[in-house]
C-alpha cells in the first residue's frame, strides 16, 4: 500500500468516527502555530486545519487522535517520535525535508525540561553501558548490512569529493583517521568503540600497526573476529570484550571514532585517565570523533528512549576541559564534518528505504518508522546545525606535534580503493 | 662588556662585600631544590652553591644579594623576572636553554596564588584597554622594526617549511588566514586589532576585499594609514582608531590575530556580541588567532606586570563557552602552531641579540634585559607546551562552512613571495 493510498484509508477511517472539539481545535492551533514557520502544516482526524503559513506548505503533519494532539501541545520533542512510530501522526510529504524545516525552526534555547533531564542523566556504569550498547548495536549484524556499506562503519563518512560513493568515503574516512594520526609501521595502537572492526583492519593492513580494539557488543565482535582471521590480520589485531575503562597497557595512539556521544559526561574522567595510562608520553597521540554540539544539550527525548539510551553528544568545551585537560592533552587539531555526516546519513536513508519491505517483516512495522525518522531526525540535525561532527586529534602537553603542519594530510591522498 | 667578564666583574665586587649567613644557606638550598630537576644550579652572592643534580648542570643563576634570594624564594614567577631585569640575578650559560628546562620542569598545578591572581583579575575597560595597549604596542615603531619582520607582523609566524626565512614565513600566516577564511573578491572584512596593518593590506592587495581594520594604537595606526596610502590601497582598507567593541556594519568575514590574548575572560560576553551584530548569518565566516592554554591559568605574574598588563591567554574550552556559542557560532577548524610560535620567538630573539645595543642605548638596560627574557620566555613556554597557539575557525551555526574539506587550504598554495 502506498504512502498516500495509506493516508485516505487511515483519514476516511478515523474522520468519521470522531470529531473535534473546540478544545480540540484550539490546541490544534496552538501545536500549528508552533510549526507554521518551517512551513508544515497540521491537520486533525476530521481533516481540519488552521494553517495559515507560507503558501504552499512544504507538507503536513496528520494527527490521528486526540491523545497525540495532547502529546504533541505538551511534550512535542518527545510525542513526535512516540506518535510517528505508533502511526498515529501521519506525515504528507517529503519526510527528510519536513523534519529538517521543524529543526531549523526548533527553539534555539534550552528548555526547563531539557536542563533537567542532563541534571537526571544516569550514569552509564560498565553494566549499563554493556545494556545500552546491546539496545542498539546488537539488532543483528543482517540488520546493519541491509543498509551500512560494505565495510559495516557505522560513523559519519568523509566524502573527500562530494560525489563519491558511500562505500568509498568510509574508506576514505578510515585513511583520514590514519593520516591525522600519522601511523607508522610497527607502532601500538588502541581502539576504544571498534563497531565491526573496519577501521582497526584498514589501521593493520595499510599501516602496518598492531592494535588493540575494545568493544562490548558481542556480535560486532564475533563479526570483526571471523573476519579479521579471514582475512590473515589476527595476528595483528586482538578484539577485546571489555569496557574502555578497562583498556591497560602503553600505546602510540589511541583511537576512538563514535564511542564518546555514548560515555556520558560523568565518566570523562573516568576517560582521561584511560589517557594518561595508556599514551606514551613522548611518542603518543590520540584521536576522538564524535558528534558533538555548539552549547550543552542533551539528545533528542525521543532519540534518547528509543534509540540511544545514555548517550548524550558534547560540546568541543566539555571534551577540552573534561577529558583532555584533566590529563594533560594538547588539542592540535579539529575539524568538523558536519555536512558529511548530512550526506552519509543521506545514503543511509535512501539504502534504508529500499531495504523497508524486509525491514517491517522481520522488526515490525513501528520499528520500521523508527528507524526511518531516526535517520531523517539525525539528518535534518546535521544539516541545521543541530549537531557537529568533531575530529580532533591531540598529543600530550609534553610532546610533540606529530606533523609540522597538515599539508601532509591532504598530500599523501591515499590510492585506497573500496 | 661581554656577559662573562661582566659576570666575573659583579661577583668580585659583591662576593667580598656580603657573606652568606645559615639562613642564606637554608633559602639557598630550598631554591636550588626546587629547579634541580631542570638541571639548573643556584649560586649566592660568595659563590656557594648546594647544586647536586644532574652533571652537569645546564647554566647557573647567580644571586647577587639577599632580598633576590627572597623574592625567589617567595614568589618566583614573579620575582626570576624582576631581578634578571634588575641585574640582580645573573644567568650564566645559554639562556634560552635555561629558562626552557626551568619551565619544563615547574608545576603543573594551578598554585593559590595563580586562583587568587585569575579571580581578581582587572576588567578591561574601553580606557584601561587603550592603556594596556599603549604600554606596549607605542613604544615607538623604530624599536619593533628593530627586530620584527619587513612586515612588522608581531604574531606568530607559519612556517610552511620549516626552513624557511621569517619574513616568508610571516607572509605565509597571512596568506593561510586568508585561506582559512577562503576569501573572494569584493568581500566585506571587519579585522579586530590590526597591528601594523600587514593582514589588512594583504587581504586587499591579493584577495580583493574590502577591509575595516580597528585598533587602539595610534603608533600602530598612523604607519599602517601611511603604508596603505603609499601603496595605493586606501580606497579597500579603513583604519579606524577604536575598541573591537565599537565594531559597526555588517561583514562576510571577521578576523583578529592576536588580539583575544589582550580582551580578558569577562569581555568575552562582549566580544560575542561584535561577532552575533556583525557577521552576516548566511554567508558569514570567522577566524580568531590568538595564544591559549590547555587549562585555565593566568600569564606569568611578571609578564603580566611588566610586559602585557590585562593579558589572558585562554583555552579553547573557554573561547567556545564563553565566545563562540553565545552568538551561535559553530567551530569548524582549529589548528594549533605552537612549535611554529616557538620557532617566530627564536627568530625574534636572535634579530633582538643582533640589536641589543642600540636596544641598551635607547631603552636602557633594564628594559633590554626584561625584553630578553621575555622572548626567551615566551619560547620556553611554546616549547614546553605550556602555551599554545590556536587558529580557530567559525560559522554561524545555520550557515554552510566556507569549504568542504579542508584540502584546499593545502593545494591552494599560496605563490606569493615576500
Amino acid at each position: 500500500m502506498g504512502a498516500s493510498a495509506e493516508l485516505t484509508q487511515v483519514t476516511a477511517d478515523r474522520g468519521g468516527r470522531l470529531g473535534t472539539r473546540l478544545a480540540d481545535r484550539w490546541l490544534g492551533e496552538r501545536v500549528q502555530r508552533s510549526i507554521e514557520a518551517a512551513a508544515v502544516r497540521l491537520e486533525l482526524w476530521d481533516g481540519s486545519s488552521s494553517y495559515a503559513g507560507p503558501q504552499p506548505s512544504i507538507g503536513d503533519l496528520i494527527v490521528l487522535d486526540r491523545r497525540t494532539l495532547l502529546g504533541l501541545a505538551i511534550n512535542p520533542e518527545l510525542w513526535f517520535g512516540e506518535s510517528y512510530m505508533a502511526g498515529r501522526l501521519l506525515v504528507r510529504g517529503p519526510l527528510e525535508q519536513i523534519v529538517e524545516a521543524l529543526t531549523a525552526n526548533a527553539p534555539v534555547n534550552v528548555s526547563w525540561r531539557q536542563r533537567l533531564r542532563m541534571a537526571i542523566a544516569r550514569r552509564n556504569s560498565i553494566r549499563h553501558s554493556r545494556h545500552n550498547v546491546h539496545h542498539h548495536y546488537d539488532l543483528g549484524n543482517p540488520f546493519y548490512q541491509l543498509w551500512l556499506d560494505r565495510e559495516l562503519v557505522y560513523t559519519c563518512a568523509y566524502f573527500a569529493d562530494p560525489g563519491m560513493s558511500l562505500e568509498a568515503a568510509q574508506i576514505a574516512k578510515l585513511d583520514l583517521v590514519c593520516r591525522k594520526l600519522r601511523l607508522r609501521p610497527g607502532e601500538r595502537v588502541v581502539e576504544a568503540g571498534c563497531g565491526w572492526g573496519a577501521l582497526a583492519m584498514h589501521m593493520a593492513r595499510h599501516y602496518g600497526v598492531t592494535v588493540k580494539a575494545f568493544n562490548v557488543s558481542r556480535e560486532q565482535l564475533t563479526y570483526a573476529r571471523d573476519r579479521a582471521s579471514r582475512e590473515g590480520l589476527s595476528d595483528q589485531i586482538e578484539f577485546i570484550d571489555d569496557d574502555y575503562r578497562n583498556v591497560s597497557g602503553e600505546f602510540d595512539a589511541f583511537v576512538s571514532v563514535g564511542m564518546l556521544e555514548h560515555v556520558g559526561l560523568q565518566h570523562y574522567r573516568s576517560l582521561a585517565d584511560v589517557l594518561r595510562r595508556s599514551l606514551n608520553r613522548e611518542t603518543g597521540r590520540g584521536l576522538l570523533h564524535f558528534i558533538g554540539r555548539d552549547i550543552p544539550r542533551p539528545l533528542n527525548a525521543w532519540i534518547s528512549r528509543r534509540i540511544f539510551p545514555g548517550a548524550y553528544p558534547p560540546t568541543l568545551a566539555e571534551v577540552t576541559k573534561d577529558v583532555l585537560g584533566p590529563c594533560g592533552m594538547s588539542v592540535i587539531d579539529v575539524e568538523n564534518l558536519r555536512l558529511h555526516y548530512r550526506k552519509t546519513l543521506a545514503h543511509w536513508s535512501e539504502r534504508f528505504a529500499m531495504a523497508k519491505d524486509q525491514v517491517r517483516l522481520t522488526y515490525g512495522e513501528a520499528f520500521r518508522r523508527a528507524w526511518e525518522l531516526y535517520l531523517a531526525g539525525s539528518q535534518a540535525a546535521f544539516a541545521t546545525g543541530w549537531m557537529q561532527l568533531f575530529q580532533v586529534v591531540f598529543v600530550p602537553r609534553e610532546s610533540h606535534p606529530p606533523s609540522w603542519t597538515r599539508a601532509d594530510v591532504y598530500e599523501s591522498r591515499s590510492s585506497i580503493e573500496p
